[in-house]
């Protein structure tokens, strides 16, 4: 009955329209366009930005905008990345109706064509933090055209270039750097296998040594060692290196890398060496990930990037550190750079995703709710509001908060690696989660056309979506941050000291009280906002203790122990990096002034309270009362209608240029016209 | 520091491990490959089964289970189908790294092969509910095998096919079900337009009648009004049936359907037809989906499909139904066949992502909670089994809840049609959703291996994503189940009378009263869980009428006030279908005995406790106290503990064959083994 009334009041509306048709339906005689349906740009429905919309997008990129924006500007004006040409836009993507194979060759000849232009010049050579960010910004640029592009130059400058950097030594750095930086050589990074992901110690492949030629032995002992995933490894890299087990003396010394050459200049495999390709996969076909076996492949002494171990000529294990678990701890820090990049990801892919939907949102129409009147616009449905704009808002908020774990991660101070460790690890979680749901959500917002590939988003969700399993399985590394949390909680008890650091102080004092008459002010104020995500992580680390400590009562392990209380630490992580969060948030606030740190506020309390609104934990342990949180939930749709005018603007901040949007971000009446079908037509015979 | 001490103790293993490496480790001799991890498969792990699989097997196919299994087996036994071999093992599946262009024609290929084995007899021409059962099971089956086969199918089947048997009349019949059923003809079902998808009424291709030549004029007067996404188009149809406004002597009928040839005998375009491909999508590009313009194409009379509307000779409109709201009804009847195919095929791909993700979990290791104890299942992870078993069981609920609704559909009983449309578009909405995401989980549960096409569940999320949008947008329909509660309710109350149907009677009692002491087994009790679903649509409903009343107090219309209040009409659109899915499912566990029906009994709790565990209405709305949700939330890890050795049995009971699931659910180091390599391999020089 209900919808009746929505919907069926339209015949009226429809009868005049289609009067309008009539006049012209003469047989024979051609009917105008214009009567039926027209687009009208999102602009038209947007009125003017109440804010600086450079100064939003320079708060929001934080550095480089300049280089941001010369790379954007080289994609877009070259025919290996634009794909499509409408009226007098361009639009820039792979084709991803190739083969893999294709794809692959493709990908390369971007890279070769962004060596030409010298964008990777002095990538390795120069360490600075200005030359580091700026790199940064390049692999965002790249990343928002392609996730595969930005993967494969990711495994030979960061993973392959990055470990030379930092786990070898003054030898490695003069033969390597300058050769990978021109890719004279092309790099991989052999650690997984088949048989270990995640659980990196266990991995099988072992290395031995000879002295009598000085050299090291590689050897894949079983199936289960061969490496896997291994990007570029089926067709072009040349070098790679190698994580293995060190047995020396019989002894094994815990994981090492070492390079290792695969191909010869032809391309042929090195002696030894036998290579196979991971073969199709749901996204990312334009990486070619393939699969290692070290038939005892010798490599030259000097080829143990030896850092912080070494083995003398004649044999002898030497270490400058004695602890296997801190040394295994400095083996894997290459991987840490894959977190925030990841974290920075995440974010640009859900920028894409939300201003392709937002824009469509503002010009696509679908029924009306009184007769006569013309259809409504999507994003005035308070349900298509709620449906993007709260994931809009999370989206500001993983902004700053990348920009902020990155240059602390930059900065590489050693007293801050267990931080950069801790939070990177929550943020790559999060936000690859949350950037794979604002995509799923962005996609179903835009009916089929979020399925096509010109439009990008469903497009990008198989691309990415490796994202929330590589660099670290997500559930592992939500639990490492609550086990971490809860080892500093531990000792500052067992020591009877102060919580120091991550923002960890407010577990110092009392417990924050909430008021109960949460008003519109109060609920919008970032202090009531703080304190109650404060309330939540001090009550869920104490629960999370107090679970932990009843379990070791009952005489299990400490790993027993953690192990059944997964969920309380899933729930802290959350609760942790949700709370970094906001503090980064309120930072971004307080560089912005007027009308902007308004918007900027109702994006800060849209992204807390719909979080709160969706989350059964603050009631389940009484950090709220039902009451409370049914003034919470009625907030949210009041913030997202108050954040409705705004929408445009905001997503125009991003500052991703219009050829790097899907298609039905901008005239998607025209895009899809007859005049603009380029042999998509086919006649073939049944 | 509690990380450390459950990855850190596995130090000593390995180097037991490793020992036995060493053992070998000569250099010049080789190594054995068993000393490494060995592939055991998940029966090892899993003991025998509790209960009869086959028995269960045949209450969850519920008919025609010698049909699915010949089908089954009819396509393992052909080329056209397998697309790998390992050991003495075929695996079924299209070759997903094919251009589009070459996948449609393969979709094509097979749907020839099927043909020309009998499998479509008498699909159109038998319309008992025997035959119509039968037909089901084809499509799960051939769904199971690939989305684009179905949907390709389905759109000739069901769509064309179905369409001329319920909207046209015995000539229509006499002239088209026969060579439709031999695929004379390859029929489409041209309704959704550019410029307007959910709502059809909107649509603006016009057709006019000429009684000078007794011929219909089908007209795209724009481009908004070019039929979109019409599978079959681009390539291979050439019939579709149109769906247009009906305009006769200026007056708008409203929408009608009619049939128009569009290809000629030679696969050319017909006069006045113009077609244009979809181009790529993120999946499902075994369908040609593509676009039609009617340039003024003349039709003769008797091709208006008339079974409730016709226009005479002489140009005067004629309808046994004079409501235009009723007609339009009649017009979409074809679509909630479509509904119901979706609800049975998300529970089928639900079930291979878990029977994949499962086994694996049962086979793959990673980590290891003591010293010197080897790594330990996925599955025995608390958290791995909270990540898995609530979907099995959610999807076991589902499958029950798609069985008695497809009987229901089929009695096609006059009285029950509304009852299938408020139950299939729950279904639907919900089915989908919860298979998208079953698929996300079971991916990120498998690393990596989840993306690899040949695992089959990366891919799966691809090819059915666009479930949630077509045959309705899952949002849209949701709204539409409370909609239809609301109406009444409201004409209930009006009228004095009881509730009725759909199991609302439970509205006309007094309000369910929860037991506060909530142990085990009341909590485990069918009777309890009822109430506590029961108790959530009762208070949401009393909820959104209060609220809407609220509303149109202030002025606004009843369709304002729907539109405001859309987030009651969500959640209560989910607590009518769980609700239904539960009494469905103490049904179907009515059925069993001894320890099948103790199974049937946990998978029922788990899918109805870790519903309210993760649904903050539950707290929000005070149908459960905070005590109360925490004992639900403890149960939950419970019940998945007592279903973990049941899991495989489960899983194996879907009774889909070995060549159907992803590769890693079997042997996946033989099938990763270099022996098992082909073609993989590449020497490409850089």
């Amino acid at each position: 009955m209900a919808e009746r009334r929505i919907v069926g009041d339209r015949a009226g509306w429809r009868i005049r329209v289609l009067t309008k048709h009539l006049r012209h339906l003469i047989p024979g005689t051609s009917l105008e366009a214009s009567i039926c349906l027209a687009y009208e740009p999102p602009e038209v429905n947007s009125g003017d930005a109440a804010f600086d919309k450079s100064a939003m997008r320079a708060l929001l990129d934080g550095h480089d905008l300049e280089t941001r924006d010369w790379l954007f500007n080289l994609m877009a004006k070259s025919d290996l990345f634009v794909s499509r040409k409408v009226g007098d836009k361009v639009f820039a993507s792979p084709d991803f109706n190739e083969p893999m194979d294709e794809m692959r060759d493709k990908t390369l000849e971007r890279i070769f064509f962004l060596l030409r232009n010298g964008v990777f010049k002095d990538f390795l050579k120069d360490n600075s933090i200005e030359n580091s960010l700026k790199q940064m910004a390049v692999w965002e640029v790249l990343g928002i055209f392609d996730h595969a592009l930005s993967v494969k130059l990711g495994v030979h400058f960061i993973l392959w270039g990055g470990s030379i950097v930092s786990l070898g030594t003054q030898r490695h750095h003069d033969k390597w750097l300058r050769i990978t930086e021109e890719l004279k050589v092309f790099g991989c990074f052999a650690m997984t296998e088949l048989g270990h992901g995640s659980n990196v110690r266990g991995i099988e492949t072992v290395t031995t040594y000879d002295p009598s030629t000085q050299e090291f032995i590689i050897d894949t002992p079983c199936e289960s060692a061969q490496k896997y995933w291994i990007g570029g490894a089926a067709k072009h890299a040349t070098h790679t290196i190698v994580f293995s087990q060190l047995l020396i003396d019989g002894k094994n010394e815990g994981v090492h890398a070492f390079i290792c050459q695969i191909r010869d200049a032809n391309g042929r495999w090195c002696r030894g060496i036998r290579i196979a390709d991971c073969g199709h996969k749901t996204g990312l076909n334009g990486v070619d990930n393939g699969r290692i076996w070290f038939d005892k492949v010798r490599i030259p002494r000097e080829n143990l990037l030896n850092a912080v171990a070494d083995v003398t000529p004649d044999g002898q294990y030497v270490s400058s550190i004695k602890n296997p678990d801190q040394r295994f701890g400095v083996f894997m820090a290459p991987l840490s750079s894959g977190r925030v990049t990841i974290a920075m990801h995440a974010t640009n892919q859900a920028k894409v995703g939300l201003a392709t939907a937002l824009r469509y949102a503002l010009t696509r129409r679908a029924f009306s709710v009184s007769t006569y009147e013309p259809e409504m616009l999507l994003l005035d449905y308070p349900s298509h509001q709620h449906r993007l704009l709260p994931l809009l808002a999370k989206t500001y908020a993983m902004n700053f908060a990348a920009l902020d774990l990155k240059k602390l991660h930059l900065k590489k101070n050693p007293e801050d690696s267990k931080v950069v460790h801790v939070i990177s690890s929550g943020f790559k979680a999060m936000f690859s989660w949350h950037s794979q749901r604002t995509l799923q959500e962005c996609r179903e917002a835009c009916g089929g056309q979020g399925l096509k590939t010109e439009n990008r988003i469903g497009n990008l969700k198989a691309e990415y979506d490796v994202q929330s399993t590589f660099e670290g399985d997500n559930n592992v590394l939500m639990q490492q941050v609550s086990k971490a949390l809860l080892g500093d909680y531990f000792a500052a008890r067992s020591k009877g000291k102060l919580m120091k650091g991550m923002g960890l102080e407010h577990l110092n004092g009392p417990r924050p009280v909430m008021s109960k008459e949460l008003d519109s002010n109060v609920l919008r104020d970032s202090r009531f906002q703080l304190a109650l995500l404060q309330l939540r992580e001090r009550g869920l680390l104490e629960l999370l203790d107090a679970e932990v400590k009843k379990i070791i009562s009952t005489g299990l392990s400490t790993s027993e122990a953690l192990m059944s209380s997964y969920k309380l630490a899933e729930n802290l992580g959350k609760a942790f990096t949700e709370r970094i969060m906001l503090e980064i948030f309120q930072r971004a606030e307080e560089q912005a002034t007027g009308s902007m740190k308004k918007v900027l506020g109702l994006l800060r309390t849209l992204s807390v309270l719909s979080g709160v609104d969706e989350e059964p934990v603050f009631l389940r342990y009484g950090f709220l009362s039902p009451e409370q949180s049914q003034l919470i939930h009625r907030e949210v749709p009041a913030v997202c209608a108050e954040l409705r005018p705004h929408t445009l603007h905001l997503v125009d901040s991003f500052g991703i240029p219009q050829p790097f949007l899907g298609l039905i971000a901008y005239d998607w009446v025209e895009s899809n016209a007859w005049d603009n079908v380029s042999g998509g037509s086919s006649q073939s015979i049944v």
